[in-house]
C-alpha cells in the first residue's frame, strides 16, 4: 500500500509538492478550500527573478533563489507534458529602469552588488532600455538588464498543477484544516511503516482525516492551524501586497505594450510590470504589514497606477481589469521553512514570502527527498546555501 | 379595462415613470433586462444639484433642474411610504472647493453666474470649508456652499422604485426590446380608445407585446431600438463616466469621512465625492466620448484617485470597493427629450445626461400628464423653462 501524504494548502507550494509526491508514488490528498485559486499564489506576478530580487545582506537567500531558478525550465516542461497545459514560462528576461538620478544611483549600487555575487546583469543607457522596451517613458535614466530573470503565468501554472495532480490521482478535499495532531507517542522514525498511527487533521466540516505524513503548505494560513504550539515553527507573518491587472480594450490589436518584464525605481519606490501571453499586464510592488487585512486600499491602487504610468505612459489607455491583494508568508529572515516539524509525521513548507513561484520546483524536490528519507532527516531546502532553515527540535 | 403602458427601460427614469403611471391607474409593464440594476442609474452618484451643476450658457436647463429639485422631497417621502424602503435622501447640502488660485478664480466666476440666476450659493473661506468638512486638505483655497443641493442613494432609490412598482402591480419582463412598431395608420388621437391597434414591441426572445402606449426610457439604449427611423428622435449619444466606490476598512468605526457632498476643482479638473448612509463614498467626474465602450480605464481611475486624495487625504486609507463605468444619454443641447414621438402611441423619456436622478420625479409627473392628455398633446417637461423639447412632427 502506498504511503499516504496529506498536503494542507492549494497554492503553488502545496500543489507543486502534491504533484511531485504523487509522481514519486505517494497517495496524495490535498486539503484546500479552492485549490489553485487560494491565497497569495492566485494574485502573484509570477516573476522568477533571483538576480533582480537581490537584497543587500541576503546573499544566502540569493543563492537559494538562483538554485531554485535553475530548476524552472525542466519543471515547466515536465508540468506542461503532464498537464497538457501551457504555463506561460517566458525567458525574455527582465529590465529594471530608473526614473530619476537618485534612482539611477540606487540601481548602480544594486548592479555592483549583483556583480559581486557573480550574477549576470548589464548596465543599460536610457536609449538601450527604450530599444528593448519601446513603450518606456522617454524621461527614464537608464537601467539594468538581467537576461536570466524570467516569468511564468501564475494562473496558468496553478491550473496546470491542479490538472497534473488530477492526472496522478491526487484527491482534493475542498475544506479547511482546523487542527493537526501527530501520530501518538512517536517522536521519530518513519510514519506508516512503524505500525503506530500516523498524524491526522481535523477538517472544517467536523470530520478527521488520517495519513502517514502531513505537509503544512498553507502559506500565511499555516500558523493558524490548531495543534501546532509544540511544532517548533518559526513566526510566519502575512505581508500584504496589492496587484493590478490591466489589459487592452476589447478589440484593440497590435503588439503587446511590454515585450518583457519591466521593473522600475520611481523616486525611490519599486514597481514591476509583468506581461502575460493574453496581452494583459500584472502590476505590483506594495509590501504592507497590516495583519490579515485583505482590503484593496485606494492609496495603494493610486500609488501603483501613478508609478506604472510614469514608467509606461501607455498604461493610461489600458483597462483596469482587476485590483486585488494577497498575503505573502514571511519569516523573520525572509527565508522559507521547509522540513519536519517537532510533531511526528508532520512537515512544513511555508514562509516563501516573495518567492513562492520561484522556489516551488526546488521546494517540491526537497519535500520528496525529505519524505523519502523519513522523519528525523535534515531539512533539504536551503541547507547547501547556508540559509536559516529550521528543523524540528526533536532532530537536534 | 385599464389603459396599458409598456415602459422600455429599468433605470431611474423608466422605473419612476412606471411607478407613477401605475399609481395613476395604468396597467404597466416594464421591459428591462435587470430592472433597477441596468445602465447608468446603477453607477450614478445620486447628486440632486441644480445650482452646483450650473453651466455657463445653459440657463434654461438650470431652470428645469431647479424645477426638478423642488419635487424631490415629496417624491422621496412618497416613495419611502409606498416601498417601505429608505432611499437615502440627504439634505446636508453641497460644498465645492478650489485647490489652487486658478480654481478659486473659476469658482468665483461660477458663483457670480449662480447669483445672476438667482441661486442660493455662499462664498466660503478655506477655514469655513474645513469647519463644514474637517477631512478636507488644509491647502484648499476656499469654496462655495450650496445648502440646497442634496443627494440620494441611487441604489437604495432604484431598489425602492422596483419595490413600489411591484406594490402597484407593475409587471416586469426581463428581456431586451429589439424593435417598436406604432399602431397601424393612426398619427394622432388617444390610443386604446380609438379601437385601432396600439403600438407593440418585439422582444429579444422573439415574442411580441402589444400595448396602448409605449414609453421609451432606455437611456443610451433608446436609439438602438429598431423601428425608430421615423420617430423624430434627436440624437442621443453615450457619454461615458467612471465612478469609484470607496469605503472604510471592515471594523473601522468613527464618523464618516464626509458629512456632505464635496465637489472640487483640482487644477482645472472637476471631481465629486458623495457620501452614502453606509459610510461609503462615491467618487466620480469623468466625461468621455468613447462610443459604447464600458471598460474601466486605468488612466481614468488614476485621475479620480489622484484628485480625490488631493481634496480629502484620508481617501488613501479607504478601500476601493468598486470601479465602474456608465453611459449617460446626452442630447446635442444636454436637455432631456420627453414627449410623444412621431409614432402613434409611442412616447420617449430619455437624454437626461448628468441629471437622470434629479429629473426623475419631474419626468414621471410629465409623462403621467402626457399620457392623460393623449397623443398629440405638447410635451410637458421643460416647456415652461423654454428648454429645447422635441415633440412629434405630427403635432406641429
Amino acid at each position: 500500500m502506498a504511503t499516504r501524504v496529506l498536503v494542507v494548502g492549494g497554492g503553488v507550494i502545496g500543489l507543486s509538492c502534491a504533484w511531485r509526491l504523487a509522481e514519486a508514488g505517494y497517495e496524495v490528498t490535498v486539503v484546500a478550500p479552492d485549490p489553485g485559486r487560494d491565497g497569495a499564489s492566485w494574485v502573484a506576478a509570477g516573476m522568477l527573478a533571483p538576480v533582480t530580487e537581490v537584497q543587500f545582506g541576503e546573499a544566502p537567500l540569493t543563492e537559494l533563489l538562483r538554485e531554485g531558478a535553475a530548476l524552472w525550465k525542466e519543471f515547466a516542461t515536465s508540468l506542461e507534458g503532464a498537464s497538457g497545459h501551457d504555463v506561460g514560462y517566458d525567458e525574455s528576461g527582465t529590465l529594471t529602469v530608473a526614473l530619476d538620478a537618485s534612482d539611477r544611483a540606487a540601481l548602480d549600487q544594486l548592479l555592483a552588488y549583483q556583480h559581486s555575487l557573480g550574477c549576470t546583469a548589464h548596465r543599460r543607457t536610457a536609449s538601450e532600455c527604450r530599444a528593448l522596451v519601446p513603450s518606456l517613458t522617454p524621461t527614464l535614466r537608464g537601467g539594468i538588464e538581467v537576461p536570466g530573470d524570467h516569468h511564468v503565468d501564475n494562473r496558468a501554472l496553478l491550473g496546470a498543477l491542479v490538472q497534473a495532480c488530477r492526472g496522478r490521482g491526487v484527491r482534493f478535499v475542498p475544506l479547511t484544516v482546523e487542527a493537526v495532531a501527530s501520530g501518538g507517542s512517536r517522536r521519530s522514525g518513519e510514519p506508516g511503516r512503524s505500525g503506530e498511527p500516523g498524524p491526522s487533521v481535523d477538517l472544517s466540516d467536523g470530520s478527521r482525516l488520517d495519513s502517514d505524513h502531513v505537509l503544512l503548505a498553507a502559506g500565511t494560513g499555516t500558523p493558524h492551524i490548531g495543534g501546532l504550539d509544540a511544532a517548533g515553527l518559526p513566526e510566519i507573518r502575512p505581508v500584504k501586497g496589492h496587484i493590478l491587472r490591466l489589459g487592452p480594450a476589447e478589440g484593440r490589436s497590435g503588439p503587446p505594450l511590454l515585450p518583457r518584464t519591466v521593473r522600475a525605481l520611481v523616486h525611490g519606490r519599486s514597481i514591476y510590470l509583468v506581461p502575460r501571453p493574453d496581452r494583459t499586464l500584472v502590476v505590483g510592488a506594495t509590501m504592507e504589514e497590516r495583519g490579515t487585512d485583505l482590503g484593496v486600499q485606494a492609496g495603494a491602487v493610486h500609488e501603483l497606477l501613478c508609478d506604472a504610468r510614469s514608467v509606461v505612459p501607455g498604461i493610461d489607455e489600458l483597462e483596469l481589469l482587476e485590483s486585488g491583494t494577497g498575503l505573502r508568508p514571511a519569516t523573520p529572515d525572509n527565508t522559507p521553512v521547509v522540513g519536519w516539524t517537532a510533531l511526528a509525521g508532520v512537515a512544513v513548507a511555508s514562509g516563501h514570502f516573495r518567492n513562492g513561484m520561484l522556489l516551488a520546483p526546488l521546494t517540491a524536490a526537497s519535500v520528496v527527498d525529505l519524505f523519502g528519507a523519513g522523519f528525523g532527516a535534515g531539512a533539504a531546502l536551503g541547507a547547501d546555501a547556508g540559509a536559516d532553515v529550521r528543523t524540528a527540535p526533536g532532530d537536534e
